[in-house]
């Protein structure tokens, strides 16, 4: 069964359609909005590209900032942009820190108690959005690749390298490479996975997971600016690198370092068009 | 003398810098921020590309939502994104409407009692902005090009028809062309100028200027949407193509009708390749 998603707002750009919905979640228990872009009308149906967005976003940011859809448009993709977690569930203390709760879900499902019914964005993205765009838009369902920014650069990889041949290729801009061993990991883990068990931590850690990956074979493109504020305390892009380097039968990083870039969208915009052919290279192999 | 910017943020882009600056208008009688993108150092000084912002706007909107700056690295320009009018001047009323006052300044000098403290867009963005920028900034002073956004459509119409040879070229997206005939016009004509001497208006209205403009060539692109929800009330381009039309010798307009296209950043993103274009040609001409 899936869910009825209803259409908010509609804009012509670039020749195709944003699409603006909101939807009710069974993963989340609430209602949730997410933007698309359609690309105009082509012979062959559009491979999808999902990116998830970082702290702080909603379903927003990304579709009105990064200047994706200029390319989008013409790799023939079509853009799928969910929020960052659930919104009004009214869970105590959700909207008391900007890196925690509302605008933070961090790609978990969570375990404890207190957040475990609604903070399930892991299979919210890996399956119920899924399968709503597979079955409500006219897309290829076999052709899907996964991005993202710093928290959503974290989802994407992790989504993707506990999903082998989901995804074709997965990117990320600053991701937060080893959330286990930073300030935003341990904050939001504890939280929303509990303090007994670490290694369920451990199965959102884009490092870890690579390091232990023997899936098909993933190409990885990281972006990653040396004027990034939260480089060296949260993102520690190095920790992936290594895991990636120590696994190289199944991984292949390319981690670029862009001198003097930060961490918002002025940097993922100068590096936006490559991440989008880098997906249509790999979406569109036979 | 020319008051002090103070740098409140910087971010590469595309090779450049996005600067945020704040100072202390004279014309507006309080302090103003704007955006500027430098281009990355090239062997000839950049010319200057202005936009100005539509109703609700502030020195955000632009920069960060039109896709410009690949654009104006490409072409070697430098942008420049003033506020939409002045802010926090704890004038009655300035808040009560999103159509008029903060947010709203209509590019006019106030006459008016009430507002001719503060509200004077047209000589803060004609006069003192644009001596700023030649001053503190590497640019090429003698070139200038200006466009923008509904009201800052309407604005950046009006300032180059009444100052003709200052800018090189104008340009606009779903202009407010004939305000002296609109609900936006009538309600912010009358309380910044007031209603007993109408030929006031007429010195802010596109239609009018461009009917009566004497003035050295120039050339006008307008793109307009033909989904756009203000079209047939506010905007009436026809009213300007007709005025145009009647002055071949002095203005040649190309108007745009894109099919499908409403008022947003989904729009101007769509064409902002084509006026930036547009610029550069008649800003690199000899």
């Amino acid at each position: 069964m899936t869910s009825t998603v209803n259409l908010l707002s509609t804009s012509k750009c670039f020749g195709g359609l944003v699409k603006r919905y909101s939807h009710y979640s069974e993963c989340c228990a609430c209602e949730m909005k997410f933007h698309v872009f359609e690309p105009p009308a082509a012979t062959s149906k559009p491979a999808v590209l999902l990116f998830l967005s970082g702290l702080t976003c909603n379903d927003e940011n990304f579709i009105t900032k990064a200047g994706a859809i200029e390319y989008a448009y013409k790799n023939n993709l079509f853009l799928v942009c969910p929020d960052t977690s659930p919104r009004g569930c009214k869970i105590e203390g959700e909207d008391d820190s900007w890196d925690f709760g509302t605008g933070a879900g961090f790609y978990v499902d969570a375990t404890t108690e207190k957040w475990c019914k609604n903070y399930n964005m892991y299979s919210y993205i890996s399956e119920e959005l899924y399968n709503i765009v597979n079955k409500q838009f006219s897309v290829n369902v076999n052709k899907w690749s996964i991005f993202g920014h710093s928290m959503g650069g974290m989802g994407a990889l992790v989504i993707a390298l506990r999903n082998p041949g989901k995804y074709q290729s997965v990117s990320a801009f600053a991701p937060i490479s080893n959330p286990v061993d930073c300030q935003w990991g341990l904050k939001n883990f504890s939280n929303y996975l509990g303090t007994d068990d670490k290694s369920k931590w451990e199965q959102y850690d884009p490092s870890i997971l690579a390091r232990n990956y023997k899936g098909s074979h993933i190409d990885i493109l990281v972006d990653q600016g040396t004027e990034d504020n939260f480089l060296e305390e949260q993102l520690k892009p190095q920790t992936l690198q290594d895991a990636c380097e120590a696994n190289p039968q199944h991984l292949a990083l390319s981690l670029r370092k862009q001198e003097g870039y930060n961490h918002n969208y002025f940097f993922i915009s100068t590096f936006i068009k490559d991440h989008i052919e880098f997906h249509a290279q790999h979406l569109n192999q036979q």
